[in-house]
């Protein structure tokens, strides 16, 4: 039996892991998110003392670097995250363990997790979208995580907004009220005057929600028309929301889109992630046994 | 020297033509687009008097069915356009010449000529939008335009409206005020009471075409990150429409995604289509090129 590593970066956590290619994790640690240096460390003592791998595919939080000719490669972008901002992240790891490293976007990862494990079996063209301290969303058009000059950032589409109906200007540093700014966890507490996590189920917050979620969602189906759409992250936890976000898209799109995927109710084309609080780091042993363009060579010795 | 066979099927003229894969055409026919049975009997008879083709690309206005498992593949599905629902556009041409057809929307096809011959070569990941009557989008993220579900619709996403600075509501009879709604020619003209190229080029009409168009491109840009976008058709022949589009994406899109690409001004990467009259035609003899995957094979003696 041959393993894999596996490695979610997130801006609270890291999960690291190794396990095979049919899903099992046999060692697992989560750490906490501090500096790069005192970070990659951890992870790097983690891979030492687990199973040897020859592979570890990493989803980092973005944006990201996922170009393998660039000099940049594997570093994390214009974060506001202390200290990360070109973060050597994948070629420190490559170097230490002297493994391939398959570098890619936390949502790019888990949406080729759930489609190896989770709610995304058998399916072609697949986006996954989290809602949560921001709103991500992970492609899969093809064999991988679909990348232009650039992975998505569908997070930062515009959408309607009703400054009538919702006066509130958006929370977004670069865009003020894009999709994120409108709809992520830290708008709506900002909005509301408390978290998400305490905004009553039948609270006027959550109608508007679901419209923000579903315009957003609209736009992804007259764009790409993917076969399914998992939606996920802390505030999909919400009790009712997704059945929300349901009805919503299925009026913004229906009727215009024909095809039977999108079936009355759409509870089989817009559904919750399988793959729970381990999508993350599945999603990296995935990107690992899937290998990719995108990953560099092994350091020479 | 081997030939194929083109067809752009629009809304008020279809252009047939018979041409060789380095994009010469040796016959050119264009006929007004009357009810389903005149027009496909009058593109039957051009290519039984012309040069004898194996295969027909045909490049149709939509939406169209395009899955070739579909009991109607290659036929217009909800148009508004008299008499041409469920006009089995492909099946006809392909029983009635016994040749093979491949069945594209009219701007897939485009997308694929103009990468092949014009503005999009050595392009790998590119959109071809089209403003004019509708808007409409043909994505190429591999070998061939882009389906999921279904071809795309980026007509019909939303885009921010406010309606102080325009109170006009829209003119797309499904969504009002969508992207096509908004800023199609007729849109245009049912805003300001005149048509498009009637308008002043200093006419408030085009700063708020400009945000319009740009938004919906913004939206493409942080979804798929293409390589290069095209963007033609009549309504962006208006004097200074296109470096206007320019600024306003490059306001909503710059800073955020870091590219080369997206290199100051971007006038490499938003372009003007190259194939100008010939690019519908050319695309569908691209296409007839290309093969596809999505084409039936033809039909049995």
């Amino acid at each position: 039996m041959s393993f894999v590593g596996g490695v979610e970066t997130g801006g609270s956590w890291c999960v690291c892991a190794v396990g095979s290619c049919d899903g099992a994790i046999v060692a697992q640690e989560r750490l906490p998110t501090t500096d790069p240096q005192e970070t990659l460390s951890a992870i790097i003592a983690f891979f030492r003392r687990a199973p040897r791998v020859e592979v570890v595919g990493v989803g980092s939080f973005g944006p990201v670097d996922l170009d393998p000719r660039s000099p940049t490669w594997g570093e994390v972008m214009a974060t506001p995250k202390a200290g990360w901002r070109n973060a050597p992240v994948a070629r420190a790891l490559q170097r230490a363990l002297d493994v391939q490293v398959v570098f890619e976007t936390d949502v790019g990862a888990a949406a080729l997790g759930e489609q190896r494990w989770g709610a995304g079996q058998g399916v072609g063209s697949l986006a996954y979208m989290t809602v949560g301290t921001g709103i991500g969303v992970g492609l899969l058009l093809g064999r991988e995580p679909w990348h232009g000059i650039s992975h998505p950032e569908v997070g930062h589409v515009r959408v309607p907004h009703d400054t009538a109906r919702d006066p509130f200007p958006g929370s977004c540093p670069y865009h003020g009220d894009c999709l994120e700014g409108l709809a992520c966890g830290p708008a709506l507490a900002a909005r509301w005057g408390r978290p998400a996590e305490q905004l009553d189920p039948d609270h006027e917050a959550w109608p508007l929600e679901a419209a923000y979620i579903a315009a957003g969602l609209a736009n992804l189906v007259f764009t790409l028309a993917p076969e399914r759409i998992i939606l996920g992250g802390g505030v999909m936890a919400a009790p009712g929301l997704l059945p929300r976000v349901r009805r919503e898209l299925e009026n913004l799109v229906a009727g215009y889109i024909q095809s039977p995927a999108l079936a009355p109710g759409l509870e089989q084309y817009l559904v919750a992630p399988a793959l729970g609080d381990d999508a993350g780091v599945l999603g990296a042993i995935a990107l690992a046994c899937a290998g990719s363009a995108y990953a560099e060579p092994r350091a020479r010795p």
